[in-house]
């Protein structure tokens, strides 16, 4: 194993994909920051809107591991940590690098800009995945570069590129994934497949997401809610893609306050919204594909079931693949051209 | 994410999976060295029976970080490297911390005593996760201990007696494992389905193997040759399970020299044999679900394909999960008891 500028940027981008789904407005990002001797001081992500970006998650870690000052560990608002580290950092961050997925913001948004915060701790050098194209936030590297910072941009580029891509689609339009359940032998029928964990975190997608596409087979057989009861989180639209329009009304998804419930024979609801998220097996992913950015799967280690995805011949390239309690997270995107 | 000695011990375990199926006769091995300020100076694995051991192959990237002596990246005999280790380290080691996820062992086998190296470059704190239960290895850590050197034990226990199982296993009686490829929907049929690297890694096990063991449904419809020729490879003996003994002896795999071919229906031949992998699919899992230890799946990025493994209910732990190059790489084991 080699350990180097991309090592450090793998750590920073493996912490980052456990929150991607879940930090929409926002786009999901990683950070690490590494001490003058190479020694890793903070790898963190950004969580959620309105939370700390995940510069300031890391530096917050590494303020704690090189001063030992706990206070810190007490502070949750991204400006009280801002605070706290420009009040207190004693030149500390001198000598160290950091990396980040993203190119640091360089505006006072709902949270202070990493790019000032980033020049004023007097780090020198930092290296940078993506850039950030989003007119706002952008100018990051320039204001770093202006206060004797260092800047390496394109590392791991590609990797970084495939991260913020939901991002980056949902400024241009929509961002749309496709998240399925199965056993280790591919099915995706009879009963609760994924464990507790993964439920937990695909609520806590729900909950970000504005619509929820489910095909019409599913409301009438499993008769769900649909919300994000697990993470206390708010419930989406719903869009049942379904040519019979007759559903009972006491299934309990069209008795959730404040929601939507469109049933339509076509996708063209979509463009209402920007995160959108597709639940279902094998019809659904016909039906939609056509429609889908990235590709999110839970499999579980089971055997059993009977019905697996039918569809010939696509491929996908893995983009993560994590072990989370007892599931394995794979999100992919579908490749085109596959004939 | 907790930078501690379980972060370290984690980097070490996930570069000897990589290795999982290739060390017979020896164990599977991490080891991760660690400067005295927390810096990573190397992360490597036991690749190969005759090859250097884990700690070997890390004490030398960590001399090479620490000094820029590129003399020793040309030495590949352990005792080569060993030499040079103990004649030039000059004291830059006593500060480092180094992680195993195994005992070091204490005999000089095929390779020099690895106790020894570590107690004479001074490393004052070793991190151990399993003990070594082989008799002739054993002791490194009472040697170690008798050197001034901090000896901490069971780290990771858990994660590291899993990878030491197989070893194990050997010494008992034999280790079995069962390997099979599928798509992401689980299928298992229609040709070829993993990548050229997963294929090559396959011929490399069966290099280490001494049975191999298939269908003759398989033998028939494939007319394979279940050789290691990608890696330029032994071929192991072959165990062709089926109760119709009528074979076309024209199948390349009947014309392998030096190789054994018995075709029989039932295991009891496994007996004779230490390190035996099982390929197949639905019925192979059937017929053999009584005597394997570990279960290794490679999952392709794909669709396509009609049969899958069908047997309900069983259960599985994911041991470790890899990507690499294209596939996902899991190893795991069934849980008893489950109905």
């Amino acid at each position: 194993m080699v350990i180097d500028n991309n090592f450090y940027m793998s750590l920073a981008l493996r912490e980052a994909w456990k929150y991607q789904g879940l930090t929409y407005p926002n786009p999901a990002v990683g950070c690490c920051v590494v001490g003058e001797h190479g020694e890793i001081l903070g790898v963190e992500a950004h969580h959620k809107a309105g939370e700390p970006h995940a510069e300031v998650n890391a530096l917050k870690s590494a303020y704690y591991k090189l001063t030992n000052d706990s206070y810190i560990l007490a502070l949750k608002e991204s400006v009280d940590i801002h605070t706290h580290l420009l009040s207190n950092h004693n030149g500390i961050f001198k000598k160290t690098k950091l990396y980040t997925t993203l190119e640091p913001c360089s505006h006072y948004g709902k949270t202070p800009s990493c790019a000032n915060l980033i020049a004023e701790l007097g780090i020198e050098e930092v290296y940078i995945g993506s850039s950030d194209t989003n007119k706002i936030a952008a100018n990051g590297t320039l204001k770093l570069s202006m206060n004797n910072c260092m800047v390496y941009s394109d590392v791991l580029k590609t990797e970084c590129d495939a991260l913020l891509l939901p991002f980056n689609k949902t400024l241009e339009d929509r961002f749309v994934f496709f998240k399925w359940a199965e056993r280790l032998n591919g099915t995706t029928d009879e009963g609760t497949i994924s464990s507790q964990s993964s439920r937990r975190q695909v609520h806590a997608m729900r909950d970000v997401c504005d619509l929820l596409v489910i095909g019409g087979g599913t409301v009438r057989e499993d008769r769900p809610t649909l919300d994000a009861r697990l993470v206390n989180g708010k419930a989406p639209d719903i869009l049942i893609l379904s040519r019979n329009k007759d559903f009972d009304r006491a299934i309990p998804l069209f008795d959730v306050p404040d929601r939507k419930v469109y049933i339509e024979d076509n996708l063209e609801r979509i463009q209402e919204y920007k995160n959108i998220m597709i639940e279902g097996g094998s019809a659904m992913y016909t039906l939609t594909r056509g429609v889908v950015d990235y590709y999110l799967c839970y499999i579980a280690p089971s055997l059993g079931g009977n019905e697996s995805i039918k569809f010939s011949n696509d491929k996908f390239t893995f983009l993560n693949v994590d072990k989370e309690s007892e599931d394995i997270i794979v999100w992919m995107k579908r490749i085109e051209n596959n004939g």
